[in-house]
């Protein structure tokens, strides 16, 4: 990830093209930061031609000449890597291109190395080669490829013909990947004269740009040509010592590298005086040390200020830190963050539409999206309508619309105007659906709920699946093990528990039937209230303590509720049911949607979290016909009558269609089908629940003392600690896990992490639980890392 | 606007870089589509060079040969404008290089003019100047200048060294503006072999590309080049009399043009059968004519499918017209749709962050426009918290629970749990503040409300500002004339009303006093609800109705709940106050935010949609300190507990920032002093009330016997129609107005959309209100024309 050190100020060199004059310029400014006095190192990752000697020789005669120590080097000349700190990783590469992993960490190990020497500000200049997209390597194009390290960026525009264009254009590309671009540097062609028209255009943008008379042209002679050049960088020092243009990039670079450090050490006093948190107790929040300051992202790491470091005048460590986002950001990372595919994606909706309002019209993301998902995504087999909004929560709040209105339509006239504000919701207890005080009220009354909340409904408690000791278990509440029945009921296995149809005609479903039947029965007969929809997270509730519930019970609460459909299967019968899927939908969990799963389709469903891969909030609540129906009417006022300016904003549209596009190839990659033959059952034939964690692992943890159940499906862990006191407010699993937060030391190897420093772990528990979830594309090797960090912690307290 | 022709099948041509050979494969195109038989049409807008002539001869000799029309024309040639359409426009230019609006204008012109001469499918090739990002006439680059015409693109790929880079990064650089690349074509150079890259690069993007043999060395002699070119043309046909390369990539293009022509066909019926529209009563949507098609959009106008051209087979119309966006897409828009600028902030964040999670973080985006707004924004001089979320609606509820939080921490323990669920709101009738349940608690039973509203709290009659017959009034509720009082009041001018200071001892003032006190007494006697908060949107109240009220009310009312305040005035007292300027708020009726025009302060405001520019959703609710305190414990569970997954999403902070900053430039733009000039009070001092539309146009409306009321600030205007069945299920001013939805006939002249050609009006009404909002940087020409059409329809009818 990202480095950054308060003595040695780093940046990269793109061209706009080939041929632009970027090693010259470079080198200008390794001269320029010489003169200056500065220790200076130029890293040229790839030699690509014959010029390479003579420009490390121009480099070589000016470091004799300022008596500074100038480093010049090249990591991979003839693809072969220099650097030491790879022996592991470069077993198996044998001769081959190195991966970019391979080139990045090799670059961020060289800095890491030089880092250590800076007593004073030194300075760095990274060239990389080509233009901005010149393949690296690996095939990858050098803006991708550079990426991780994200660092600060000079732009070597392009003098020539047609060099405003190319200029712009590289510029838009570093853009796309987030880059700062502190400075543009370019040739003063007089002909052309690009600068008179490039300098006013960056300026516009905040960015600096400066020219240096040209250099003379390339001779054929070798020997003449490095006389030639040598003269023409002697030309550019006036009378004062002073070197033309260059020197004053050199300045405005060390300006802004002092910005960027003073704008990370202000940040967190900033935070402190500026914003209001979500789900934060500002009270418990000590002082700037709590807070996480994330400099930018990549792949499944954040890149953290490191605090230490930063108060530490003489610190030689870097500022910036990777850090594993352990939460997948709330559940939202599909592709790890700042994937180029989803920048492109919305940035080609935002150029078409911008935003375009959508009641009565129709644009290609939001077709797109709603017959992806009606056809062939969650709504496949039973939704015909799509209506968008901004998050779960309001999705569900649409959710909870539709069915009220058609259960009450259903009734009229029998339910009278008051009746119709007390109609319950069926649920499981720990359900949770959103923040909006609508969705909370679809809910059981609890920490989450503010002075408005009004639970209406009933709520019935789960039975949940575990993993201990090795045994997958039921584990029965207290109200379904008086019918009777043990507390727990051991299963064969994980999949046998999710073999619903299998499980049927168990006694244990028999129980759980008359458990429904009754505890509704009784409900009735208490005067409850009116139930008018059942609203379920299936097989997984995440807020509510990532409780994985029984599915067989899920099925037969459904099963319960719907009683026996009519001849036309596509009406809702008895209640409409809701599912909200915005957590384990979309793949978040090992399958695109429940339904399958559990027999059973929804009237209704919603998706929100990954369905955007991560990027940015929209949601889509599935409908079947016969709700959509119970809308239809020649009266406005019937319709349903809900909508966000935004709603099926083109850029959550086209984001999501390209999410769903990279699933379905994920779907096919070795990563997921070497964890499905993990989870395989002992025949080998596939199971229907799969996970990317390693099923050796999650034995492993669920047989240590301080856990009392691990549970696993597609990304998410969740492993819950021995704890008496659990619920959200305890921080049980914060303080047993709390030291995955540190940085471990520095020991010669590298991690997982791009650019391979040593990292913390960013992760949020739930009172009693832990849970860690990857992004749905995270490799192997980091998932393995992660399971090493947390055995670690869990077998060394 | 973009144009489309089942007749003429038009790509634009651009070039990755200068000299990539666009000219050439552009003639190569025109050759191919004229060897298959087709009218061609070769549009080079703008000469750049000698060459000019020679490929002009190449064209036309070529001609000859196939013996079908190619008609090949250059419209700026020496800079002089042949377009005779543009007589009206061009006077005043004199010389100058023609504006982008003319340069677009003559294009569309003259793609008219042809396309009407199309009785089978024709070709037409508008070849750009330079690379995509060369500057146009007017200096606007390429890339932005085409872009009001989105025509389908060719992208000749550079087959240089270093042509993979520039190739790539024009290719984004087209991306970002939003561009269907249909083809990528570059010439087959066996050294560099960049298409060996690119092939698959472009692939895995859906985009064909295709290589054409290299043409011969330019040669000095023109005699000499032509005859070299021109055999090098003829090499490239085959035996079977096909032309290498080139003739793949014409019969693609073909194919891309009847797809278009199919989705735009097919759109209506498909978003018939898999979309859920907010706010639309399905049962009165008749059929696929109902539907708007919105194929792009540019500045004020979408670009939308004319159903009529496309279902007739012989109509060489162009399928797609010009709509003017009179709401501003539901009152987002604030600098047209689809400004490069958002675009670029929106890719900048994605590239750099992704999304990353928010609780106890921080990242630029989200602190510089948390500090923006605080201390230099609507927050300045009260606010000290901002807290995000993802619309209107939800950073509605976050206020409530704010208000109710502090409301009852204050009253602890005072109240029970089950009176805290009761605690009402204050407001007015007309009210609303998003569609969530909570939201809309908040207000009235109403068309609006579900099954599960409950409304809480006591909503006041407002006294309304409007203009009828030239003449301000003040109309005054039922419930306030029996004070007693006239039903209206007649007021000096607007500035006057909105004088707020000025009016705070009338005896109007004294009156609207008397009401509420005694109201409040009243609803305290009868046992109405606690009043826990008063919730205002200032100023107009916009789904409501477009409701201007009376400013001195608001602040009667402001100042009667609030009592006298304790010695800090940094605590709220009485009852927190709470703003939900969603939509009135950054300058969407003239003004950042309304405390200053009020003369108080609210202790929490709601920003949202003009807040991120028209590009996507956010919100942010602004608090006082003391309000921020009552959630300030040592207990996780008094925490704000509310947050949404993309909570604070890094793009939509960095386009906010970006919005932000360019209205502060354009509060200094010629249009907004010259439109607050048109406002100025009769000394020419400058009026704290002023508008974008002209105050002639309004006085005249207001005059109109079918006119009621009309009223304006900032880029609003609202007409109200005579009506005597007013509400919002009302039809009366989409009856009045539904003419401006037609496509006026064409008459010669241009129209201010770009490109010129005529277009309908695409506007909302609110029952008996019709209302028309522009972007904050709509232009005067465009406001004036919009004026005369609504003028125009007013006095027809």
């Amino acid at each position: 990830m990202s480095t950054l050190f308060k003595k040695l100020r780093i940046h990269q060199v793109f061209g706009a093209n080939t041929n632009v004059g970027k090693t010259i310029l470079t080198t200008s400014l390794v001269r320029a930061s010489a003169q200056r006095g500065k220790k200076v190192f130029y890293l040229k990752p790839v030699s690509t031609g014959p010029l390479e000697d003579a420009d490390d020789n121009h480099v070589n005669r000016y470091t004799g000449k300022y008596a500074t120590l100038i480093s010049s080097e090249c990591l991979f000349r003839f693809d072969e890597p220099v650097s030491p700190h790879l022996a592991v990783k470069m077993k198996g590469a044998d001769g081959d291109a190195p991966s970019d992993e391979i080139f990045v960490d090799s670059i961020a190990s060289r800095i890491r190395h030089h880092a250590k020497d800076c007593s004073n500000l030194a300075h760095m200049y990274v060239e990389t080669a080509g233009g901005v997209h010149s393949p690296a390597l690996s095939g990858t194009s050098q803006a991708d490829c550079y990426r991780p390290l994200f660092l600060p960026t000079v732009l070597i525009g392009d003098s020539q013909l047609g060099g405003i264009s190319t200029t712009i254009s590289s510029y838009e590309s570093l853009l796309l990947r987030g880059y700062n671009v502190d400075a543009v540097v370019l040739f003063r062609d007089e002909y052309y004269r690009n600068w008179e028209y490039l300098k006013p255009y960056f300026a516009e943008r905040g960015i600096f740009l400066e020219t240096v008379p040209p250099p003379p042209p390339q001779l054929a002679n070798p020997a003449e040509d490095f006389l030639s050049t040598d003269n023409y960088y002697e030309s550019l020092v006036t009378e004062d010592g002073e070197i033309q243009g260059i020197g004053s990039v050199v300045d405005h670079l060390d300006t802004c590298h002092v910005q960027r450090l003073q704008e990370l050490e202000s940040m967190p006093r900033r935070a402190l005086d500026s914003i209001w948190w979500p789900f934060v107790q500002h009270g418990l929040v000590k002082g700037g040390k709590d807070v996480n300051v994330i400099d930018s992202a990549h792949a499944d790491f954040f890149s953290v200020s490191n605090k230490t470091a930063l108060e530490d005048a003489s610190s030689n460590q870097s500022i910036l830190a990777p850090q594993y986002d352990g939460s997948a950001s709330w559940w939202t990372q599909t592709f790890g963050h700042a994937h180029p595919s989803l920048t492109m994606a919305a940035a080609k909706a935002s150029g078409r539409y911008g935003h375009v309002m959508f009641p009565q019209a129709v644009h290609l993301p939001a077709l797109k999206l709603a017959e992806r998902l009606i056809q062939h995504g969650p709504g496949k087999g039973w939704a015909s309508r799509a209506f968008f909004s901004d998050n779960g929560s309001t999705g569900m709040e649409v959710a909870i619309k539709m069915a009220l209105r058609a259960f009450a339509l259903r009734q009229h006239p029998s339910l009278k105007n008051d009746e119709k504000k007390e109609l319950g919701i069926l649920g499981l207890k720990g359900s949770y659906h959103g923040d909006t005080i609508g969705a909370m009220d679809a809910c059981e009354e609890g920490v989450y709920t503010c002075e408005w909340h009004n639970a209406k409904g009933f709520w019935f408690d789960p039975p949940t699946v575990g993993i201990k000791d090795g045994d997958v278990s039921i584990s029965l509440p207290a109200s379904l093990t008086s019918i009777p029945h043990s507390e727990s009921v051991k299963a064969e296995s994980l999949t046998w528990v999710y073999e619903v149809e299998n499980r049927l005609h168990t006694p244990l479903a028999r129980a759980y039937a008359m458990y429904i039947t009754r505890a509704l029965e009784a409900l009735k007969q208490r005067g409850g209230p009116t139930i008018a929809a059942l609203v379920l997270e299936p097989l997984l509730m995440g807020a509510g303590g990532m409780l994985f519930v029984d599915p067989l019970f899920q099925r037969v609460l459904i099963d319960t509720v719907r009683g026996r459909r009519s001849g036309s299967s596509s009406q809702w019968s008895g209640i409409p049911v809701i599912f909200d899927e915005v957590f384990v939908g979309l793949n978040r969990i090992g399958m695109e949607s429940s339904g399958p799963l559990l027999g059973v389709f929804p009237d209704i469903s919603v998706n929100a979290k990954v369905l955007t891969g991560g990027l940015l909030p929209l949601a889509v609540t599935l409908t079947s016909k016969s709700i959509f129906e119970a809308f239809l009417s020649d009266n406005k006022a019937e319709a349903l009558l809900h909508g966000h300016s935004y709603t099926a904003h083109p850029i959550g549209c086209e984001v999501a269609n390209e999410t769903l596009a990279m699933i379905d190839k994920l779907a096919l990659s070795d990563d997921w089908i070497a964890a499905q033959g993990r989870w395989a059952r002992d025949n080998g034939q596939p199971s229907s629940v799969w996970s990317l964690w390693d099923p050796g692992f999650v034995t492993a943890v669920s047989k240590l003392p301080q856990v009392r159940e691990v549970m696993t499906m597609g990304s998410v862990l969740a492993i819950k600690v021995q704890d008496h006191a659990a619920g959200y407010t305890s921080q049980s699993a914060q303080a047993l896990f709390n030291v995955l937060n540190l940085v471990p030391s520095e020991d010669g190897t590298l991690s997982v992490a791009p650019g391979g420093a040593p990292f913390g772990v960013h992760f949020r528990t739930l009172g009693d639980v832990a849970y860690f979830i990857t992004s749905l594309n995270t490799g192997e090797s980091v998932i393995r890392s992660i399971e090493d960090r947390i055995w670690t912690t869990l077998t060394s307290t």
